[in-house]
């Protein structure tokens, strides 16, 4: 993991500004003879798209996904798999009244510092426009993991807060979450949600968001200690989406408030087959995964860009006033579900190779 | 960061078991020139040290750490720096009664299943005394940044929940921290938190615990995007420690509370001093430290080993049940807060030479 | 240095096959704020192009390369710099008669054993075209290395051997290896080494080449001891490219003749510059630059695909004979120079950059 | 490979000077379950200790090797195998004389301009001391792939060329290698080549020696293109080897002299078995074991060390003379033999693993 490239065995390497002529990705390390084609990795990015419903961002981006190389007759060779993207809707006359003001809660202060110039095109690189190049990765990630794993193995995230909103997560429902626009797995929250939503739009505000993520028929053994746990990969994975403020694994911080007995997972044979009796470790143990579901839980922070001013400086200090207009999901929350899922995909499948290499 | 090394240009790694000869560490990409001592390194390790209050597992380890190579008169020659740490007090025999049994809550059962191997003395490697090695390696990185940035520059943790109990964070003592045997910041709350302790290890029980790390002159422009972000290098290096499920930066998980307006740290110049309004971001914009403190905390899970009965199953797949004598912490969570604080040292050093690297 | 990506801090990504629609480069970790433009990097491609001279294969490629990312205003942003080519004279008839033969000196064999798949058009990613997107990358590097260290840093490149042809390289002459065919810094030798190439190619044969690699202006201290050596890392970077046979830093193979008189380099003070007697060591001791010239050398096998028929088997192990027709440099070696000049910029670059972190 | 970390999978990391307490190496990502004892280490180690004969340092060095950690019960864990090996006949008093001289041909200059400090006792780090870590490596590189591939696999180094005389590799005898203090491959050779290197000592001179390492039975389809060829790994990790100034593959630099047919190495089915009729390229295609033998050779420079006085400079840039007393070998290229065995079995069981990982 370095600079612009994640993982170890499974890699992939990003590129690309919001309002530059591309965005794409490289995945190296992949399987050979896999089955892969536009039309698979297709699927996974338009859940991601914006502009799908008016609670996320209305720019127009069809993200089509083009193969450039490391596929032939079909199926990956097992060389590096080119991926591009073209940016289609940037318009980027948006952001001539912002170029030298610093906008609150954004990164262009801490890359105009860091790199003394920065693409301020929509956010250049910062820009959350980067995720829809690891959703490719992650799609890439999935079809191996089916062929390596089988179709037992799956991974589904939802958001179970949407800003103060919470919902009743024993009425978790896949198929609910891929029908409503908020990937919510309780169809009973969705209409308040939707009102909530619309409300903080309106007021020309945001609202933040919590995305669990779930994966199943996960393999034990995953995960090398010490400095390659699965769960301190997938913390680092989590935390490097855009706007994601903490990762839980599991209880998460509530573990805190568990005593020893509570917190234990006791575990037991029945008739066979060995069964935990609850999942406060969310599948891991010591950094390695046990077989139960992996369950990881992020959170993310309102989306900056608001219609509200704010106060902040320009490039030479001066203090200003600034509203951002632009087209901005009122939650970015709700997109990072797709994300979170390809993350995860990415690092079950570097550590599932990871483990073949020196326990396989 | 791979199987047993952290870091990118300052990398260490760990190696040893709880009840072999020794553990240790070697620290590589130290800048040359820094003064360095046993003596320097053994203040950080005498407050990780077990044995040291009634709060603490009783295992006697003087923890006296030993620098093999590296260090040539008294300074840092750009070589690696080999630590080594020998095990005095490990007694083995202790842990013949389990050698079969596979403790809820622990690795145990992971490790077998990943390795088919397991060395089940006091936990082998996935015990926490591996960190001990990280806190040397701390100690390395602070003497390091203290030169590179200037005495302006820290890194303190402190315990700011105790299973149950929180405590109030404006009465942040520094001093008070280092006094009492819970690094507790709040001087009102430690008798409460004493009761409850001494209640939870009479009880046979464990508490878990929050950390909170406040790192303060940490130049603005560390960190580098997109997949060495500072914020997921740090909750990657967070979440390796042992017994933790949680990481937070800044606001962390209650981000997702927040409106837009409130979570966006509105920017000011204040003649002539660039100052944030507030610090939700937790010093770091799209993985780039801002110049603010970094504020990051985790959440540790209660002690897996009590003397209450658990249910569990042996190595042959049998249930039985299962109590652990040994001699444990009541609250792991305690001595995690030099360990937290180290592995913060390292991490903000690593991207100071990661970020001269490129940007310097 | 992992699959397909080059480099510690300054790393680029090649993608791509000989007949798909495109190669390319992803460029990361390149300094901020360094002119770049696609004309500034075409100078270079056009060096390394076929179709240029009847010496090389008339495969007729542009070779126009393309900044997808990365760029902003006409400077680096610090973000990753995308290049792409797209591959325009792709005749994949040429190969549909061999695709299911292994032709000998080729890797079809082995990528065929390792991935039980192969893109046989043209090679797919074993063809030399990869190297193309080398060039790009060293181009940015040379960028990149003028304005750190300034105009005096240049690195050069000349084939000193042709086949069974060497040349007198005390009459090394800069201008004359950029005017010449054949990159040949001995004027001397050019019409000889005409007459030798073209009764090579009516032969139906080919030839090898040794290429001499001179890097001056390079400041002392790069190269960062045990397995991060200056030299390990050029060797391991010349020998990645295509044919590459051996790789020699300074005296080379040579220096197991010489005395330990004579190999060691005295050193002097003159008139207060330090001055070397001789440059055996190639400008590196113990993995360090030294200051003087870094010199490398070079030999690549020659072209595997001749006219002259071979014996060999195909896919289902049969005994056949194979004649190569398709479009082919008669001396591969020839077009190595600039895409061993561009390695040699990318590790100089790259450790320039590493030693910053780490002594800066 | 990073700083002082060799591989990728399979990673030793080694640490020490040549007058330090100790030097050792911490090997990681080992496969569990590979019995592995003190005494397995010892018998490579005690092939490259120095006072064996007259033809070395009479330094006098048990090399004995302790394991801390990651061995349980005779095998090895999975977890880090840290290795030791305490220094005993370090006289740092030599060196006292030369402690700001910079010997002509040592690393003494250039660790100096890098670091701005250096242990300057027998060379320190840069003292070929080191390569005892690699040997200790080395032996549990060769155990692993023992057990992973079979007993059939085996590497073999033997000196092929002493100073200015060669031997008749026809004549290649592996037990005559083991027998005689040059690790000669041709019993008619062993006389002259004792007579030669004693009038070479006795001369106060020393001279180089060419190595050439052999492995058998490894298996096709090791080596992952671009960036991790298994030849260009090769080529960086014996390049690492102290005094080493070049590495060829196969035929190596010889290569450039061949024509194209004779160097294609034709393939052949006979009575189904696959064989090639020559073995040009070294067993290695496109990067990717072919399953033939895997040929390297490599180059070591004269002793630097000499008796002779040599002109140079110290640390102020005064002219002086030198004379390098201490106790050294008069060729360091014979011991290299064992440590270039070594590199290779680590090389060869690290692309074991990666290729199990990718394609396993």
């Amino acid at each position: 993991m370095s600079f612009n490239t994640f993982g170890k065995i499974f890699r992939f390497t990003t590129w690309g500004e919001s309002h530059g002529p591309a965005i794409g990705c490289v995945v190296d390390g992949c399987p050979p003879n896999i089955s892969l084609s536009e039309k698979d990795i297709q699927t996974d990015m338009d859940r991601r798209r914006p502009g799908k419903s008016k609670f996320t961002s209305q720019r127009k981006e069809s993200d089509k996904v083009k193969i450039l190389s490391g596929v032939f007759q079909g199926k990956t060779t097992g060389t590096p798999i080119s991926l591009i993207i073209y940016n289609e809707d940037a318009k980027s006359r948006d952001y001539e009244t912002i170029k030298n003001k610093f906008r609150p809660g954004h990164a262009d202060y801490t890359y105009f510092l860091k790199y003394g110039i920065r693409d301020y095109r929509g956010g250049g690189r910062q820009s959350a426009r980067e995720t829809a190049a690891r959703v490719a990765a992650g799609a890439v990630a999935k079809l191996a993991l089916n062929k390596l794993i089988g179709k037992k193995f799956k991974v589904i995230g939802a958001v179970t807060q949407l800003g103060l909103l919470g919902c009743n997560k024993n009425n978790w429902n896949e198929k609910e979450i891929q029908k409503n626009p908020f990937f919510c797995p309780d169809k009973k929250s969705i209409k308040l949600w939707e009102k909530y939503l619309l409300a903080v739009r309106k007021a020309g505000s945001s609202c933040g968001a919590i995305i669990e993520l779930r994966a199943s028929g996960v393999p034990a053994g995953l995960g090398a200690p010490i400095y390659s746990k699965l769960d301190s990969d997938l913390a680092g994975a989590l935390m490097s989406i855009n706007a994601v403020k903490s990762v839980n694994i599991g209880a998460g911080i509530n573990s805190a408030l568990l005593s020893g007995e509570e917190n234990s997972d006791e575990i037991k044979n029945i008739s066979g087959k060995i069964k935990f009796k609850s999942n406060n470790a969310g599948g891991i143990l010591g950094g390695i995964s046990s077989g139960q579901d992996i369950i990881a839980s992020f959170s993310v922070k309102p989306t900056s860009s608001i219609l509200n001013s704010r106060e902040t400086i320009d490039k030479k200090g001066k203090n200003i006033k600034i509203t951002v207009k632009g087209r901005h999901d009122p939650c970015v929350g709700i997109r990072a579900v797709p994300i979170g899922e390809a993350m995860m995909l990415c690092v079950i499948l570097d550590h599932y190779l990871l483990n073949k290499a020196q326990c396989g």
